[in-house]
């Protein structure tokens, strides 16, 4: 039998990406495609030790249904850390979800009716644009422009939509590396506050920083319009889906409610796993030496970019996380990507970001998984390839 | 700010299960309300050698993102799990979902239209109530009777209420403890071909039968309308939060395309470390010892009915799973409740497993997690505490 679908699953976009995906697998591609942490990274000695420390001590409790908020002590090591930065965070306040993703989803979930308008950056995050999209809203995209999201349009956008969220990533934002300067951010925030709306603010990569300073949270100049969404997927490994949601009162409430009709909680085995390895590793040690790989990626790409790349193209530079963005100055993508496979590199065209109408002319390369040698070979075969598509 | 929350999630019933739980951990109490697998039946060793071994081999892609449709290994050996027992599916047709509740997610997200109907069992599945809920169907419940479910009145609502699915838990059902006899599902599988109904048939227990014989699958008497659920929750350990559903086709495509916007993928550490114990070990010489502990304490709680019950209490004869269920005969299930949790005893009142009017003098009772002697005990308190309702 052909069953009847909802309604709702005729509208999320197919995964563009899982296609260019498989084909960036090919041995002879060099592959700025992905947005995968660099494995070579991934601190597997300390979790073995830590997987086999907890299954040692009370295998019972790690191998039983767990809690839908949480495992308590990660929920409170994640608030604590909230609480060095200045944040007021309380264990309460977190909800771990199976990866950010699920937090998406189920604040989808919590606040959408069909026809509600979300109000999302232009370029933005496609986890977010397929988690929302479920819930059929409307998107309003507002551009991104060097300092972070084009104030005027976003005032426009919350006054004239009213959306019923923001939804932002203002560290090294996927796609674009975008940075929300601190001026941008406190504008954000007021304007939120100004117009009653809900900011959700993700940070998958905002320890990830290799070059400038540190910028407040959206949280901190806005708390109580603002849920947070965070994850180990960076920063620890992404293979154990557990991150977190920072919310509130009722709001965390029924996010709870939704939550356990979803999964009912995340893996207990990973959380414990987790919660172990951050007890007995510098977790900050770690993360400085993820930083300074991505920060040197990262500079090997920009170098090969003056070199290789023609006059008229321009892009972003991440002051940390793990792609950029780069405006072909009217230049098809597609037709640069169709050569750039035949040449041995791929990459993301830039359209698939978009909710309104899309940019043709704009790609994301990530660079977090090559080394400096295929970064510099790959952006010259790519560089070629734009060349070809001039000439 | 006090978010204004969708209309979807004003309609989820909140968990009574959660606050009843919170009762039954008191010390002195003797729990039969959780639901829990039995603790000390892990395989804690066995899984603590199969995570250090998938850490210490390939600890790059095991910590890494994996497919949304699941680490492929593990698809292909529930495959052929299935084909073993004459079942046609493929490898493909395996969506390795994060705990079997989010396969339900899944299929309420795919095919639920808000006021669309759902025919489900009476009493039914809290956690499939829960889940459906969230997408705002009318439920037509289908009232349990000693063999499955009442054919005449299924009939009667597929043909009337034309439901976009029945769900069923054939084998020793939670909360009733009941299973489908051979002529039943037959009359089931009938009944969904000719009104073209899909069944979305739930078996997370049908591996632990402790007494009959096994009975032939939906799926096998209707396959081109059937859905089937899996775990492994309660064969290895729940704490992985991996289960599966087995779909074809197109609706396997929406359902992936809803799964990755709903969290990507399941943990893939939890999928290889569960792939390789399932290689390393005999997983049906576990499964037979489960089995031989959750006959005995079965067995235990039937006798100690016997003995402590008093007249006009009626109750089922579980075949296996966890659970069975009491008719009180006409008392309210509330007012023994607190005479009871009083007395030393817990159990989950039986109103909220209905999804229309429902019975005010049921109880369920859960025996995975309690020996002989906790069982004897237990039912004594609990006849006692009947008895003082009836005086």
């Amino acid at each position: 039998m052909k069953p009847t679908f909802a309604d709702r699953i005729n509208d999320v976009p197919r995964s563009f990406l899982r296609e260019i995906l498989k084909v960036a697998v090919r041995d002879d591609v060099i592959s700025f495609a992905g947005g995968l942490p660099n494995r070579a990274l991934f601190p597997a000695a300390a979790i073995r030790a830590a997987a086999d420390a907890v299954l040692t001590s009370d295998a019972g409790a790690v191998l039983q249904y767990g809690s839908s908020e949480g495992y308590a002590p990660l929920r409170e090591w994640i608030a604590a850390r909230y609480r060095a930065r200045g944040l007021d965070v309380a264990a309460d306040d977190v909800l771990v979800t199976t990866g950010s993703q699920q937090g998406l989803d189920l604040i989808g979930k919590v606040l959408l009716n069909e026809r509600d308008v979300v109000a999302i950056e232009e370029p933005g995050y496609l986890g977010a644009i397929q988690a929302f999209s479920i819930y059929r809203p409307r998107f309003a995209g507002v551009p991104l422009t060097q300092g972070g999201v084009d104030i005027d349009r976003l005032a426009h956008v919350l006054r004239t939509d009213r959306p019923r969220l923001f939804y932002t990533v203002p560290n090294f934002q996927n796609p674009s590396g975008v940075t929300y300067s601190a001026s941008r951010r406190e504008a954000v925030a007021r304007l939120a506050r100004d117009t009653g709306t809900l900011l959700v603010e993700d940070d998958p990569y905002g320890e990830l920083r290799f070059a400038g300073e540190a910028q407040p949270s959206m949280a901190s100049l806005a708390p109580a319009h603002t849920v947070m969404l965070g994850s180990f997927s960076k920063i620890v490994a992404p293979s154990f889906r557990v991150g977190w949601l920072v919310a509130h009162g009722e709001l965390m409430e029924r996010l709870v409610i939704a939550r356990q009709a979803a999964d009912l909680h995340t893996s207990e085995i990973t959380q414990r796993i987790l919660y172990r390895y951050l007890g007995d590793n510098d977790i900050d040690e770690h993360i400085r030496h993820i930083r300074d790989c991505y920060g040197g990626q990262c500079r090997a790409m920009l170098d090969a970019l003056a070199r290789e790349f023609p006059a008229g193209c321009r892009h972003t530079e991440p002051e940390g996380g793990m792609f950029l963005w780069i405006d072909l100055g009217g230049r098809s993508s597609m037709a640069v990507f169709d050569h750039a496979i035949a040449n041995g590199v791929a990459f993301v065209p830039g359209h698939p970001f978009y909710t309104g109408e899309p940019r043709t002319d704009t790609l994301r390369l990530n660079f977090s998984c090559s080394g400096a040698d295929a970064i510099g070979e790959g952006i010259r075969r790519l560089g070629e390839s734009i060349r070809a598509i001039d000439a």
